[in-house]
């Protein structure tokens, strides 16, 4: 094992400031201060709209401003805050979102983008935004993923989640199901398996992941009798991960791909084939503790797996265990990453 | 409450004689003979092969031949045998099956079909047989649903499933991904919502079920973003369940669908779109103890949710739970059926 030699330091971006991120902010900072190796954090946001937020809960951890000079805040100490905006007058009341506050969230992520490229972080966590008013303000992407990918030069990333025992990489995301079997190829399916291995073994610990991959059709096809994409496109781009030296099996058929045999789902991770194949599944077993991932970035991403829920805002009554986990999840994947770096260097 | 006034009579078909049939059904009437409210059992099937399982397990129920002038045996006396076969030298070992019982294992369906029909019988649960040895037989059914509706000229009639508190109408079952967004109709949806309201109603004892409807794409297709299947199809299917009288609900996002919130998925019965869009919730929440139901057909038909398993057949180590779930679905919904056709009556 390696000697944990410095806390990382994560940027979590405050997201829509009408929205709940402050405040599930506040919430999971409070949660992990509690725990055994807390990260230290610096929230990229804006200083009176999370000073807000703070008074409207218990106990809220203390907050200082913090520079991309200055020295990490540590975490038994509180928050760094990163002042990227200053909305003043048009901070938009919670609940009740503005163009001014969906272009400060977009700032935010471009903010803690530079500073994971450069180093100053060792991670990023985002807190849900308006895509809509992105779109209103000019910066038309369909979400964070993308926006990180265009900043980062990234082409080729993956969406994977991760709940209790599950994670899991996707090879399609948000198209409709009449246009998924189209959109997969040997090419799509191998990259995702191959971008899950990487993650688990620089990011999530295992030294030997072992992954299964999902079939598209009911009962995996039964042999090309529901369909043959795992004949010509899902088995072929298993073969080529195992001839890369991946542990990876399947085609699995995807009803009874994640139950647990003696307490295991037999895996350390899964690719699915699209959206719901992944996430019925997930949110089943693990709503609320569920983590978004990016995968393929050069830099540690994640965030919690909710929205703004602008109609719950500023009413102190949302759950800040999503936001806990993609906070912890960072940290630890920013950790392995750097203990790995060192012992390859 | 209706007084109970006659235990049902229930037709077990005995499926493959090489399978695990014989020794599920022993165990599962084992199980339900502890239980109060137990039904009355007919096996149809082969003496000598549920002799056989039945001397390779302790504290079998006792058997004795019954054909269908007799009285039905009482539940405390063991199970009533109807010899639907006599396969003598060609009884194949447990594990090995052959020719003449894949026959026999169609025979048994159709014997039980026909006292079903003539109300000899309360309700029929159908023991896994060998889809294969039907087909070298000359049976060209894909399974006991598609026989069964033959038999009883039943030409509309959907898969559903229940296990703990999920019931599951599928609107597609076995076909691939690529073609269910093409055989989904508003009719066909509609239809799916009709006969699991009447099934819930007239079989199921809910007075006033909820139902709830899955959308097809990823977040119901977000408002025709991601494929308009929602706005054309379901949500029209929908509207007109409703103006019959139904009261139901959706298209819901997939993913969030079978959440438990405050216990409770808020619903007494979902439509599915496809195969796997329920069966990967209802596996990962109630696997083992998912029951297979067909709605539509002129009687009571149930199914354990597995199959004939010859790799293990002959080893007294098959789980009977699926099969006593089938079979006190069957006897629970024949109660009510007739309690309700007393009360209209």
């Amino acid at each position: 094992m390696a000697v944990l030699k410095k806390t990382p330091l994560i940027a979590v971006t405050m997201g829509d400031p009408a929205g709940i991120g402050p405040e599930v902010i506040l919430k999971a900072v409070g949660m992990l201060a509690r725990r055994p190796g807390a990260p230290n954090i610096v929230v990229v946001g804006d200083w009176d709209v999370m000073d807000r937020a703070a008074k409207g809960l218990r106990g809220s951890p203390r907050m200082r401003k913090w520079s991309s000079t200055d020295k990490p805040v540590a975490s038994a100490d509180g928050i760094g805050l990163l002042e990227s905006s200053r909305l003043g007058d048009e901070t938009p009341p919670p609940g009740k979102p503005n163009l001014a506050g969906g272009q400060a969230s977009f700032d935010y992520v471009v903010q803690a983008a530079k500073m994971a490229q450069s180093g100053q972080v060792d991670g990023v966590v985002t807190a849900p935004i308006s895509k809509e008013l992105w779109n209103r303000a000019g910066h038309h992407f369909p979400g964070h993923s993308e926006l990180l990918a265009k900043l980062s030069h990234t082409r080729t990333w993956r969406m994977m989640f991760a709940g209790g025992e599950l994670r899991i990489a996707l090879a399609t995301v948000h198209i409709g199901l009449a246009q998924v079997p189209g959109a997969l190829t040997r090419d799509r399916v191998f990259t995702t398996i191959r971008l899950l291995d990487d993650h688990l073994k620089s990011q999530a610990g295992y030294a030997h992941p072992r992954i299964s991959v999902l079939g598209l059709n009911p009962h995996a096809g039964e042999n090309g009798l529901f369909g043959d994409e795992e004949i010509k496109k899902i088995a072929p781009a298993i073969a080529r991960a195992r001839r890369e030296g991946i542990k990876v099996d399947g085609p699995l058929a995807p009803d009874t791909a994640f139950i647990r045999r003696r307490g295991s789902f037999g895996f350390d991770g899964a690719v699915v084939m699209y959206h719901d194949q992944g996430l019925i599944a997930l949110k089943t077993l693990e709503f609320d503790r569920a983590v978004n991932i990016t995968l393929g970035l050069p830099f540690v991403r994640t965030s919690p797996d909710h929205g703004t829920a602008f109609d719950i805002a500023g009413r102190g009554v949302a759950s800040g265990e999503s936001m806990a986990a993609a906070i912890q999840y960072a940290a630890q994947a920013a950790q392995t990453r750097k203990t790995n770096a060192r012992s390859v260097a």
